[in-house]
């Protein structure tokens, strides 16, 4: 299944893609809500509704403005380097435990929204990820049994403030502007790609110009592996979500020099299978013109 | 007011503590609710419970169990490094910028539960801190500002399992292992402490064996600049939580050898005004066993 939460004219709801057109679950069954948080919960409902897809009326997808997958997401879990030659043009050894930080509800916002350049600094940066949607929650979970707590994969920008994220070593402010990380819109259920999302092209571009282009077999830390590392220390809980570190072409290791986004620039960032994840620069000051909450 | 959020006989609510007596402000307003949360955000909810405290009748605060002061707060964000003597006591340089990290829902506890020392590791350490609560949310909130945006002051233990804490440069999983980091019980109103909770006496201790004495005079950075700095690059809300690190004296760094936490041990946080958060150390088996969530 390809799920898309978004917005249409009659409020926020939980669509099935196929093709250019999008079934509106939540209209088929209430229960279904306003994210993906009661379909995760409840695996039965997500088979209901999904019997009920054929001959429903559809909206085209363009149609649909995305919304976040999961409104308000539990915890939010990033691999920081999980590509070898991304780890080296930043300058960092390869380790033997994932860089793990943590991301704030407040960075992140949906597919097409305005991914906002602060006014402190020019040093916004893109990182193209594959993300994880926790389905069934636990500790302790081994890494035989870590695919089956997947509810489903993402498109993650981990949008990135450089000169923030280097103040000391701890990454946490650069990692935390308000509006830098993109999720979304499409979330396919594990059924829909190879074994752990691995083997999948991954790329950051805009327009024509191909900024990362790597594929999800690169990664270090596999999802299983990641699962399993992260529940040694912590419950994960349904709907938490799991970013999985991005490969090399980032803008700030870019030579003669750095590629920083600018306003007015749009960054799309695809995995093959999933989806694109396109979203417009903004300057904060347009973006508060705008009216969003500041 | 000293706020206290416990449990007694007839469920969770908010207390109002005078001495060793407790007034049930849930009982005189249902509107206080199970926790922090009306009361921050409705200064007027505030005062008008406050007037009916006069008369009303009142408990022994010893028969309350703590609860989290903020259920479930949105974010967590923590000061590591911000007494000079504890930085040189773990080998860092003194940074220009305070050192930012995370720590998820799943990683704190109320004062008297549990403590958990984690099967992987023995190296379990304390961390007294003094912890602000977010009253009114806000982004580029200048210093000037700052402190009209604390709803007011509590203790914690930021538990740390520190080979976890260095398995990389980043902090994160020793300081989000479950039921690791102690919140409580007694939360103040800024009135009730000097400017910033500056100049209170902060100890941690086992019995009468004191691991760290310093004084919150001592922070690098204030409480007032510290919100000034995170609001530079998130939107701060109410409820939020701001650790403000942890004076020298950790148990990593005791010679001739680390003094780390053992389980029957009881840690003691105390801050002079506030409170004591008082936490007995269990092995993670034990507490499995006794039933806690896995």
């Amino acid at each position: 299944m390809k799920y898309l939460v978004g917005n249409t004219k009659s409020g926020t709801a939980v669509f099935a893609v196929k093709g250019d057109e999008a079934v509106n679950l939540t209209a088929l069954d209430a229960a279904v809500g306003s994210d993906l948080m009661a379909l995760i919960g409840d695996p039965a409902l997500a088979e209901s509704v999904a019997a009920k897809i054929d001959g429903a009326p559809s909206v085209p997808v363009a149609s649909i403005t995305p919304a976040l997958p999961v409104a308000k997401p539990g915890t939010i879990i990033c691999l920081g380097l999980n590509y070898t030659d991304h780890i080296k043009e930043g300058g960092y050894d390869i380790p033997d435990y994932p860089a793990l930080f943590m991301r704030g509800k407040n960075s992140i916002m949906a597919a097409g929204a305005p991914l906002v350049r602060p006014t402190c600094s020019d040093q916004l940066d893109y990182e193209a990820e594959l993300m994880l949607i926790v389905g069934k929650g636990g500790r302790h979970i081994s890494e035989a049994d870590a695919l089956d707590h997947v509810f489903g994969y993402t498109v993650f920008n981990d949008g990135s403030v450089r000169n923030y994220q280097r103040k000391t070593h701890q990454w946490t402010p650069g990692k935390n502007f308000d509006d830098t990380g993109a999720i979304g819109p499409i979330v396919v259920t594990p059924d829909e790609v190879p074994e752990g999302a691995a083997g999948l092209k991954i790329e950051s571009r805009v327009g024509t110009e191909i900024l990362q282009s790597s594929n999800t077999g690169n990664m270090i830390w596999s999802v299983a592996q990641t699962i399993a590392t992260i529940s040694e220390y912590t419950t994960l809980e349904p709907g938490d979500l799991i970013a999985m570190g991005t490969p090399p072409g980032v803008g700030h290791a870019k030579k003669p020099n750095p590629r920083w986004l600018v306003p007015g620039e749009v960054v799309d960032v695809e995995i093959e299978g999933i989806g694109i994840c396109s979203n417009p620069i903004v300057d904060e000051k347009d973006h508060k013109a705008a009216g969003a909450s500041a």
